[in-house]
C-alpha cells in the first residue's frame, strides 16, 4: 500500500543485496523508519520487539532469518538452530512456526552449497505469495461487504475492527483490511471503528495510519467503547485478523478479541476474522491449548507518546508499584464467529467449515 | 481511608469555614494535591474537569456548589440558576441530579437569611450521609465476599473491577471496594484484578492507588485482559460501581463495563453492582434512554504519564489526524447483572428486586 503516494511492502530485499528492509513498526505513528535487517539475531530482535509483528509478516521476517543463518553457516545443525531460536520469539502466531517449517523442508532438500540462495529465493517466495493470498482474503471478503451494504439505505457500512490486520501486519494488502480497502476503492461509502487496541496501541496507531494513508474514512475509539457503539446500532459487522485458528474453529487473537465477539453475538452483529491458511494449526483442537504469550507489564504501566515538540517519550500512567499483568492474546470460541474469509472464500467457524474449505488437510 | 497514615475524605470542609477541600483526582497517581473550592463556578468546573469524580462524590460537591451559591445570593432565582447549572456540568450520573433535588427541597424550605448556613450544614450531612451509606454497603458486600471465599480452597478470592468505585469516588469507603476493604480487613484472602479503564486510566491510577495504599494484593490489566482471565478461571467474581440505575435494573457505568457483564455471564462468574440508593432513577424504565455523556476525543488520542525526572506530560499516542469518538459511559442490561448491593442490603437487578428493598418508592 501507500505512504504518501509511494507504494511499500512492510518488508523487501535490500538494495546492498544481503539484507533486508522493514518498516520499523514500533515507530508509527510518530516517525515512519526503515530499519534493516542482516543477521538471524536482527531478524529475532526485531520480531520480538515488535518492529514486524502481524502474524504474516512474522513468519516472512523468521523466513530471511533463516536466510540470513544460512549465509553464515549452511549446516543442518545451524538451520535447526536457526529454526528453533527464531520459534522462540513469540509463541501464539502460528504462521512463524509455518514459515520455518517451509523453509527447513526446503533447505534440506537442497545441497549446502545451494542453501544460502535457496533460503533467499524461498523467503522472497512466501512473501510473494502473501501479497497474493491477501489479495485474495479482500476479493472474497468484498463480497461480503458487497451484500452487507447493499442492506444499508442512507448511512456508510460501519465496520469494527480490533488491533491492527492491515497491510503493516503482513507484507501488502492485509487480511481483515484488505476488503476495507477494496470496497473503499470500488466506492462503497463505509467508516471504520478503530479499537485503539491496549496496551501497544496498534488499533490507534497503525491502522488509523494505514486507514487515513488510504484516505478510508474511520475514528479510534478505545477498546471499552465498542459493546456500546454495537448496542446503539452502530456496527454492522466486524472483522479482525487472527494468530492461530484451531481445527474446532477457535481464534486466538490480539487480547480483547474476545469481548468484542461477545458484543457482536448479544447484538446479532456478524463477526468475521480473516486470515490466510497458514494461519490454521490443524494439529490443535481447541483454542484452550494455544499458549498464549505474556508480555512484560511494563507494556501496561507505560505508555510512548509524543510531546508538542515532536519528542517521542515514555511516560508512566499507573499508581506506582502497582504491578501489572499482559497477556497478549485471547481465544474466542468458534461459536462466536461468523465465519472465516480465507484466501479459497468463506467457511464457518468449525471443523466441518475447514474441512471443507481445506479437504486436503 | 489513609493515604500514607493520614485518615482523608475525598470532600471536607475547610479550616477557613469558607471553603471546601478535595483531594484534585487528575493529578493522581503521580502527585497527591488538595485544591479549594469557594465559588459555585469552581464547583462546577472540578466536576466538569474530574477533579472530582465518581457519582457519590459528585453529588456531594454539587451540593457544596449550592451553599456557595447560597452565600452570594440566597433568592429563589440564584437556587434555580444555580441548580440548573450545576445539573448541567454531567450528564450520566443520577446523583448529581439526587443531591441537587435534595439541596432545593431543603432551602425552599427555609428563610431566605438562613439558606446559607443551612446549605452548607445540608451538604455537610450529604457527605457524612454517604459515608455511612458506604459503609452499610460494604458491610452487606462483605457477607457476599465471605461466602464466595468459603468456597475457596487455597487461592485467594479473584475479584476484577473496572474503573474506581472506592473511597476516591464517594465520600469514603466506597462502594464496590468497600467490601473488599472490609474482606482483606478482616483476613480474606483476596487479590484484585483492576481493569485500567481507558481512557482516563481511573483504574491504573486510582484504583490501584487506593488498593496499593491499603494493602491490597492486585495486578493493573488492560481493559482488554478481563475477559481472557474469566475464561481462564482466575475471576471469581466482579464488582463495579454505577453512575445511575434504572427501575428495570439496567446499569449504566463506566464505558466498558457491559463488555465485562457480557464476559462474566459467558463464564458464569457472579457479577455485581454496588450502588447507594441515591443512584437509583425512579423515574426511567430502561437504560437505553440514560443520556450517555460524550467527551472530547483527546482523552482518547492523547495520555498524560510521568516522566522518568518526575514530570508531569501529556503526550500524543495516536495517528495525526484520525479522529477519536469518547462515549463515557455504557449501558449492561439488568439481565447480565448478579445483583445489587445497596445500603440496605442485596437484591436481584430488576424491578421486582428493587421495589422490594424499596418498597416506599
Amino acid at each position: 500500500m501507500k505512504i504518501q503516494g509511494i507504494h511499500y511492502r512492510t518488508i523487501w530485499p535490500h538494495a546492498d543485496g544481503t539484507s533486508v528492509a522493514i518498516i520499523d513498526q514500533t515507530q508509527l505513528p510518530h516517525l515512519f523508519a526503515i530499519a534493516k535487517l542482516s543477521s538471524i539475531d536482527q531478524a529475532a530482535e526485531a520480531i520480538r520487539t515488535m518492529m514486524v509483528r502481524g502474524a504474516p509478516l512474522i513468519g516472512a521476517t523468521a523466513a530471511y532469518g533463516i536466510a540470513f543463518a544460512m549465509r553464515k553457516d549452511a549446516s543442518d545443525g545451524a538451520l535447526d538452530a536457526a529454526h528453533d531460536s527464531l520459534l522462540a520469539t513469540r509463541p501464539t502466531a502460528v504462521n512463524l512456526r509455518w514459515a520455518l517449517t517451509r523453509m527447513r523442508d526446503a533447505l534440506r532438500n537442497s545441497v549446502r552449497s545451494d542453501r544460502a540462495d535457496v533460503a533467499w529465493a524461498e523467503a522472497a517466495l512466501i512473501c510473494d505469495e502473501d501479497v497474493e493470498t491477501c489479495r485474495k482474503i479482500g476479493e472474497h471478503g468484498l463480497k461480503i461487504f458487497r451484500e452487507a451494504s447493499a442492506k444499508k439505505s442512507k448511512d456508510p457500512l460501519n465496520i469494527l475492527t480490533h488491533c491492527n490486520a492491515g497491510w503493516l501486519a503482513c507484507v501488502d494488502w492485509g487480511t481483515a483490511l484488505a476488503p476495507i480497502y477494496m470496497a473503499h476503492d470500488e466506492g462503497i461509502a463505509l467508516h471504520v471503528w478503530v479499537d485503539e487496541t491496549r496496551p501497544r496501541n496498534q488499533g490507534a496507531s497503525l491502522t488509523a495510519y494505514e486507514l487515513g494513508g488510504h484516505g478510508v474514512p474511520h475514528t479510534i475509539i478505545v477498546d471499552n467503547a465498542g459493546g456500546h457503539f454495537m448496542r446503539k446500532g452502530a456496527v454492522d459487522l466486524c472483522i479482525v485478523g487472527t494468530d492461530r485458528v484451531t481445527v474446532n474453529g477457535d481464534v486466538a487473537n490480539k487480547i480483547g478479541t474476545y469481548l468484542k465477539a461477545l458484543a457482536a453475538k448479544d447484538n446479532d452483529i456478524p463477526f468475521y476474522v480473516a486470515l490466510p491458511s497458514s494461519t490454521i494449526d490443524w494439529t490443535l483442537n481447541s483454542g484452550d491449548i494455544i499458549p498464549i504469550e505474556e508480555r512484560a507489564g511494563d507494556e501496561v504501566t507505560k505508555m510512548t507518546g509524543k510531546l508538542v515538540d515532536g519528542t517521542v517519550v515514555s511516560v508512566e500512567i499507573s499508581a506506582p508499584g502497582s504491578p501489572a499483568a499482559n497477556p497478549a492474546f485471547d481465544v474466542t470460541p468458534g461459536t462466536l464467529v461468523t465465519g472465516f474469509i480465507t484466501e479459497r472464500g468463506f467457511c464457518t467457524a468449525n471443523a466441518r467449515g475447514l474441512r471443507g474449505l481445506f479437504p486436503e488437510r
